[in-house]
């Protein structure tokens, strides 16, 4: 049994030690790093979360403590008590390296068995080791460093909202099931058995009801769930910046936000961002980049030569235009040396986001390569060189397709071209924001038949396209708004609908009947009869929002007690089965 | 349709308006409180969550406003400009009672229906009625005020906390179901249908993992669930601060929350709280107060007789002793006045505690009145009066019984006779905390033939009392503490085992088998293996707590939108029942 602390008090932690301390005595308790015996004198590094510090025992300085140090092994818990000495050999690689602690006394509180895992920066075990220690993988300096980071965030975040008037209320988390939207986690009654309280996939209609009590401003951190299938970096539980304001406009949102992002990044990571960030509407996104959320770190952008090869010898670029289609291309500066097998992989690449081929035309020192020149007269193919401005040296590359297509291959590509010629990538500490506006209200969702909510149903058209909502739904822009670094949507929102009539033809463009609408949003269409004020707001992904702080790609590196693919914690077993009178009071049973 | 705000924006709130505006153009927006229409002139009272406003309309100063003002109901939503001037009859009622705003100009953003509950100060309506309509209930500002209040209460906590070194680190709410305790919320898994995460009671084993990690000191404000039947000021989901500490005694936790507790309330309420707080052994509250949570702002403490009437000719008092029982009172000071009806209704009261009844001796001016005094000698008599001090005009309770109905039917009568001389009471705005401390580790549960967790299976027992845990079990004192404020628990906690040995013995106590143990709480006997350090926290209800800043004694007033009794929400209608699809996928049906 390890010994206890009684009467011994904590003076100062292991990582602030420096030669200012010289000549005290101290008390410090932590883990042993590791243990070297050199005889006459054994060194002990201790670790705490500040850091570590060498501590040297020996038979001169005090017997007792020398022979216990002699026992001590990684990870026992140590108190020691000492004076502060400067090294003989100082160690530059530590922050502490220039003293040491004379051990005077020892005491061992706790032991350790061999850890499965080593507790060091940068590990690379297996996330399945990693995630069933989980408390041994977070006594990882670096993995400390992050959850540091993380509360950073969420103080500054609270910190600047309340500032602004922003006061932060708790919504419900056992709330109703709206089958709107993602699958909901679901929570049995007892009281009503065969009734379910679902978990809230964002508290979207509690803050809105705020509004409408007339809070005026409100924000909260809050967990949100989704039961959805994972993909990398989903987990089924993550954290929102929720916000919603009253009497605003999308230009307020917008301001607010870019203060907010200005104070987290100066006051977590000591960066200056340039504020306001720059807005692009959607359709110049998806025109220029091909994606609503464009890493604008970089050029590449796509070129539109539909106009240009409308009448073209080239069948493939003729037919996709007929067809209703478009010809869009990419000018890969300086890459007119790419190999055959690059351009094959590349174009293997587009089809995997639907694109049937990559036409390409390689510059070469006056020279023109490309497989589709034998179907172009020279004026057609000048005529696509000049538009999509191709120097010698350059790799044009062009996909013809249904418009969604060309978006999403090229959009793709100009992705992979920007990480291949390093553009992009983990060195790259740019950080480039950009605003996304004016977002399509509905699109067309093929499957149902029917228009469903781009944002969500009580997204706010823009008043010059509210005409269009009944004579051409899929052109209505709405006012909503994404917030992109680097390519990643770390947020977005809109401004809400106030106004029961305005409500009720959304519901309609839907192909909602009153009847359904109110079945689903009763509570907040009836609500909405007694005086919303005009309001909207946004919502940030934490742990994503903390992965760019920290610098990590793996969201689980962002979050204490992840959950694996499976949506399962290895280290918990959760879930797991239950007692069958559990189940009984709840008046439900187990399929077979 | 409401009118649109564009070109428009508000600036000032309704309540920051004063003297010193006087002569400014402001536009201020918010709800119709009332309308006054007085021919020439319309007054319109508009309120946002700062306070409330007078707007002047008429024919002179705006045409067009003044006859949109003529339309306008109770709770339509406004923005109006205009012009700040004193006002001729200024109402002292009222902050903003010297100044009105010439309403210039005017746009009605929003109507309403007549609400179904008044929106004003102190409603006294059905709680079903104000839970339905929970967003018009908010509007109230007294609501509006509780929700601030708790809002700062959070920020001055987080504040605190991290200027301590604290570190606010989330867990999970999609955990393992843990028997021991409460009833858990279930929710099935999808992956693995016939499985359950359990929404977590508090988070216990992983604040514990936690400081293993080496995280040193952690706090969540966090929501907890508990499936119980709903007592009142009970919610199925409340939150929590929660702390925990590394490298820690009992003390250093105690300190800590002293200074917590005495920031909260200056900031929150600008009241100072003097600490250190007094701290009380368990078994001291007991005996002089009959509860461990004793309300210490009055006296009437409880006194032990037994041995004064152990051999007397009360065959009551006799017996009780006899078969290892206790007799002890309490003295009425100045109530032996009280009518028999009064005394009458007393002694039905301590039998609602399980107390057989209420033998009393009331002094009346050298009389002395007790239907017991016949069976009792004189000196038997003066001996009873002299150890509980009784004098002239007091009148003294007496019961005899089992010691803990005894505690609990004293406690209860004390409590009782506070409130009926007003020594506690709405009025009575004193802030009495105590430390209630040495807890008895362990409680045998007759029902389950063994003992059970005071606090819970971690709960380090005091070391002056180890060795009694074999032998003595119910006798060992734990290093846990409660804090009370005003004869409300508010939060507990302890310092835990760190020892796998002593965990084992603890288990052990507690009539585990060691596979028991393991199967219950595994990954925590696991982890302990690897360098636990010695670590200790607490928890508070920050419901109550906000109850306390707040002045209420309603919960559902401190939470924006709470369950009723049924753990229902009356306003979205949760729990309700879900798509058959939704089960399928979960693998469960429901019990007919």
């Amino acid at each position: 049994m390890g010994e206890s602390m009684k009467g011994l008090k904590r003076t100062i932690m292991c990582g602030e030690l420096s030669e200012k301390n010289v000549g005290q005595k101290v008390t410090v308790m932590g883990w042993v790093q590791r243990r070297r015996d050199l005889g006459a004198l054994v060194f002990v590094d201790l670790r705490d979360r500040t850091g570590i510090v060498q501590i040297v025992f020996g038979e001169e300085i005090n017997r007792e403590a020398y022979e216990k140090a002699q026992t001590v092994r990684n990870e026992y818990v140590l108190a020691v008590t000492g004076t502060v000495m400067l090294r003989e050999a100082p160690n530059p690689d530590l922050p502490t390296g220039m003293i040491e602690i004379k051990g005077e006394s020892l005491r061992i509180l706790s032991e350790s068995e061999t850890p499965p895992i080593y507790i060091k920066e940068n590990l690379d075990a297996a996330e399945s080791i990693r995630l069933k220690y989980r408390y041994l993988d977070l006594r990882r300096p670096d993995m400390q460093k992050k959850l540091m980071i993380r509360h950073r965030a969420a103080k500054v975040v609270r910190d600047f909202m309340d500032e602004n008037g922003f006061l932060e209320i708790e919504t419900p988390m056992l709330t109703k099931s709206t089958p709107e939207g993602a699958r909901d986690y679901l929570v049995p009654s007892r009281k009503f058995p065969g009734n379910f309280y679902a978990l809230p996939q964002s508290p979207q209609l509690f803050k809105q009801l705020l509004m409408l009590s007339g809070f005026d401003k409100y924000f909260q951190i809050v967990r949100c769930f989704r039961d959805e299938d994972l993909r990398a970096n989903r987990q089924p539980e993550f954290t929102q910046i929720d916000i919603e304001m009253s009497f605003v406009d999308v230009d307020d949102v917008i301001e607010l936000n870019e203060r907010l992002i200005q104070r987290l990044f100066k006051e977590v990571l000591n960066v200056d961002i340039q504020i306001p960030f720059m807005r692009m509407p959607y359709q110049e996104a998806m025109d220029r980049y091909g994606s609503d959320k464009p890493d604008i770190r970089f050029g590449l952008e796509l070129v539109n030569i539909s106009d240009v090869v409308e009448n073209c010898g080239f069948k493939v670029f003729r037919d996709a235009i007929a067809s209703g289609g478009s010809v869009r291309g990419i000018n890969a500066k300086g890459c007119a040396d790419f190999g055959r097998k690059e351009i094959d992989r590349l174009g293997e690449y587009v089809k995997t986001y639907g694109a049937k081929g990559l036409a390409w035309i390689a510059l070469k020192g006056g020279e023109i390569k490309s497989p589709i020149a034998k179907f172009l007269t020279e004026e057609e193919l000048n005529g696509i060189i000049e538009r999509m401005e191709g120097k010698t040296g350059d790799l044009l590359l062009i996909v013809a397709d249904e418009l969604d297509v060309v978006y999403a291959s090229l959009g793709a590509l100009r992705l992979e071209l920007g990480r291949k010629l390093n553009l992009i990538g983990p060195d790259n500490k740019e950080l480039k924001f950009l605003w996304v506006t004016e977002f399509p209200l509905l699109e067309y969702d093929k499957e149902e038949g029917r228009y469903v909510a781009k944002h969500h149903p009580f997204t706010m058209p823009m008043e010059e396209d509210l005409e269009l909502l009944e004579t051409d739904p899929g052109r209505v822009r709405a006012k909503a708004y994404d917030i992109v670094l680097n390519g990643e949507e770390i947020g977005g929102g809109s401004i809400r609908i106030h106004d029961t009539k305005l409500q009720e033809r959304m519901f309609k463009a839907l192909g909602f009947t009153m009847e359904k609408a109110w079945e689903r949003f009763g509570f907040l269409l009836e609500a909405f009869k007694f005086g919303p004020p005009p309001h909207g707001g946004l919502a940030y992904g934490f742990d994503r929002l903390v992965m760019f702080l920290t610098g990590t790609e793996n969201i689980k590196d962002v979050i204490a007690f992840p959950k694996n693919q499976n949506a399962a914690d290895p280290m918990t077993s959760a879930p797991s089965d239950v007692d069958e009178k559990q189940l009984e009071e709840l008046g439900i049973c187990i399929k077979e």
